[in-house]
């Protein structure tokens, strides 16, 4: 395929992903597909010869779409939204054009330097303490990871770097293997400081672990993968207070800010305790502005050694949304979360399972956990609208997840009308069985 | 931006980038930038209302282009290719569009399957042994990982896990932290077994190394990062040799096979081996076909929770090149670093300093590191052609990488015609000042 080629495959792949997403409401939320169904409809190796994209095309919706979770339809209500967005879907493609990998300055240096003050502006969003910021020549920084998980290990291995050496430089009698077997690691069932977790998206009190870590010289990282987006409204920022204690923090744009996945953002205090834990300087990645002291290379602040220009993806969403338009996706989102708790507690056989502070909603018949199991089946039997559990305590719960940056208050009543009847007809089928036992 | 709008600006997008690599040829390959140069000229803060698309979209030429690494230029020859390709970029389009998270089966069921079944086409296609493939219902494996250096965590994580797990239930009475202390990872300075350096793409002796790893109970992980993707040509195929005694291997398609960053290749001959060392199920990942065994959940596989749609690129790419198409590209970078390596031979001021095998030429002025270093100096700094040195023993080397999709003869003979001419300038200062001392 040449670049001719390109410009009209190009365009029609334009079409279809606008249409797709323009009408993903017609297509059932999730698949009808079972374990193993696609391998029968494609061949058993790669063809010897070149196909036509025709022949490519088509597949799409003959092959992949019966097994795509549409997680961007407005009856998606399940996990936590992963973000969409035409501004991020157009900076990606021209980070697939450019096509660089930054893991050096000098490697891209637009691409470094503008993931440096997008990570900046993002901060400032989100009112972080000065200290997090790199400004022109602060100690403190940001950088997009793939992953909360990943941020969350490249705090946990740059804090086992410099507790093992601060050990080291007060007991030098002791191997590193000895230091290791010692070394503790505080958490809670969620892992680390989480602001909004998983579950039920709790929020962990920084104003009374921040001042403890601090003082035992223990180092504090907070994931706020999904929460973190909201605070860049002021009404929700005071949920972050007592980040000003953390040594690290992260959230995920890729969640909840309109930033196609893969875009987690992470801050620390000092750039140095990333950087002494991970830096490799083979003489193939170093230049001449190292010296200098005065740039940043990103692959001492990572597991890969690789990067994509991911910045970009921040810089269209935050120009074209505007702060004003994320604070309103973020708003409507939790406007919509609090319509459906609404709807729930207007109905007696429902309760409400934890406070609804954000975009989640987690709820449950009042009853025994197996007959919300069989709620929840039947709703994804149903394949109307998609949700997932969890266990709050010992109780088995539903998650209803504001996901899609389309949904609407339409569809979260009809989410809430069809929940409710499939709860009618399964208390009937249960109240004969239990009867019949 | 609405799909109204998305169907315009994509499609000014696609020009945009056919453009780009049309005519990269035409930009200077290596910025002019210095450190710190984009900050200036952007606002301090993201902006409170939204921007028009043509605002954003004229500032790529006036802020991001002068501070980009051209890596698609036919004149860059540094580090390693990084892939790109026109179906390549289709498919990621594609992959964002859709947008799903791929963590488990039943979060998008196509995202899992048809992954498995590239990396079995992919697999067969370097003719790894049986035991690496999925198949229908095989013991093994691949997984699309983000990088070679994630694959390498992975792998070693697993080993030590599986090691642990070994020592506990045969000696219940040492703890982890005393079998922790006393693992031992064996490791050249490129650190595993390893098929084409970095430096100088050697190749590790499989054979030698891999019965002794099976003999001693040793976890063999074999990186190919770079040359992995010439295993697909018959006649390169031999250096792959001894891959039967791996647990595990991996390439970067993303390097060498014209599918766009990211796109790491990794199989193991166990997937248990992975899953058990990673394996993480809460409640609201958990669905009912896990039940079965009959699916993978890629979540164990890696060290983050989501991931992209990332096999769709290999699809796309495989299908409209074919594999003779690939092999194509394979074969004309190799026979260009040969016209390199010939015209540097038939040069008697130069050494060939490694045996050229593939794509890399290792080159040098016969004389000191101090006479190399400035040689590659002034190459950088006329930034006609990209260059980037590597240590070989005690020497320092210039590496010369065929890396552009686009790279013809011509240029190779330009960036040799212009690399001699640099030498004798060099040289004629470099004797008048020796003379002087």
């Amino acid at each position: 395929m040449d670049a001719a080629e390109f410009r009209k495959r190009g365009k029609e792949m334009v079409d279809y992903i606008a249409d797709y997403l323009e009408k993903i409401d017609r297509r059932q939320v999730f698949p009808d597909v079972e374990p193993g169904y696609l391998r029968p409809l494609i061949p058993d190796c790669a063809p010897q010869d070149p196909e036509n994209f025709e022949d490519v095309f088509k597949d799409i919706e003959k092959i992949i779409m019966p097994g795509v979770t549409h997680w961007h339809s407005p009856y998606f209500f399940a996990y936590f939204p992963s973000a969409s967005s035409f501004p991020a879907l157009l900076a990606d493609m021209l980070c697939g054009g450019i096509g660089c990998v930054g893991f050096s300055w000098a490697a891209s240096p637009a691409c470094t330097e503008l993931e440096t003050v997008m990570l900046d502006w993002l901060g400032k969003m989100i009112n972080l303490p000065e200290e997090f910021l790199a400004g022109k020549d602060g100690q403190g920084g940001g950088v997009i990871q793939g992953s909360a998980s990943e941020a969350t290990l490249v705090s946990l291995l740059a804090a086992r770097t410099k507790t093992i050496r601060q050990v080291q430089s007060e007991k030098p009698d002791l191997t590193e293997a000895d230091i290791m077997g010692r070394l503790v690691a505080y958490a809670s069932d969620q892992f680390c400081a989480t602001l909004g977790t998983t579950p039920c998206c709790s929020f962990d009190k920084l104003l009374e672990l921040g001042p403890i870590c601090n003082k035992e010289n223990i180092w504090m990282h907070i994931d706020a993968a999904y929460a973190g987006s909201a605070f860049i409204c002021p009404e929700f920022r005071h949920l972050l207070n007592g980040v000003e204690f953390a040594d690290s923090f992260n959230f995920n744009p890729h969640k909840w800010l309109l930033v196609n996945f893969d875009c987690s953002a992470m801050w620390v205090k000092k750039r140095s305790d990333l950087t002494s834990a991970f830096k490799l300087e083979p003489l193939y990645l170093q230049h001449h502005h190292q010296e200098s002291g005065l740039v940043t290379d990103y692959r001492h602040w990572q597991i890969p050694l690789g990067r994509r220009f991911r910045s970009l993806k921040l810089w269209f969403v935050l120009r074209m949304y505007g702060v004003t338009g994320l604070q309103e996706h973020i708003r409507k989102h939790v406007r919509l979360s609090h319509q459906f708790e609404h709807l729930v507690l207007q109905d007696e056989r429902f309760e409400i399972c934890a406070e609804v502070v954000l975009g989640l909603v987690c709820f449950r018949v009042k009853g025994s956990n197996e007959l919300n199991k069989a709620l929840l089946k039947s709703i994804n039997e149903a394949k109307k609208i998609h949700l997932v559990p969890c266990h709050l305590r010992e109780k088995f719960v539903l998650r209803f997840a504001i996901c899609s940056r389309t949904v609407e208050s339409t569809h979260v009543t009809f989410a809430w009308q069809h929940i409710s009847q499939l709860a009618t007809d399964l208390l009937k089928t249960w109240e004969q069985n239990h009867h019949q036992q």
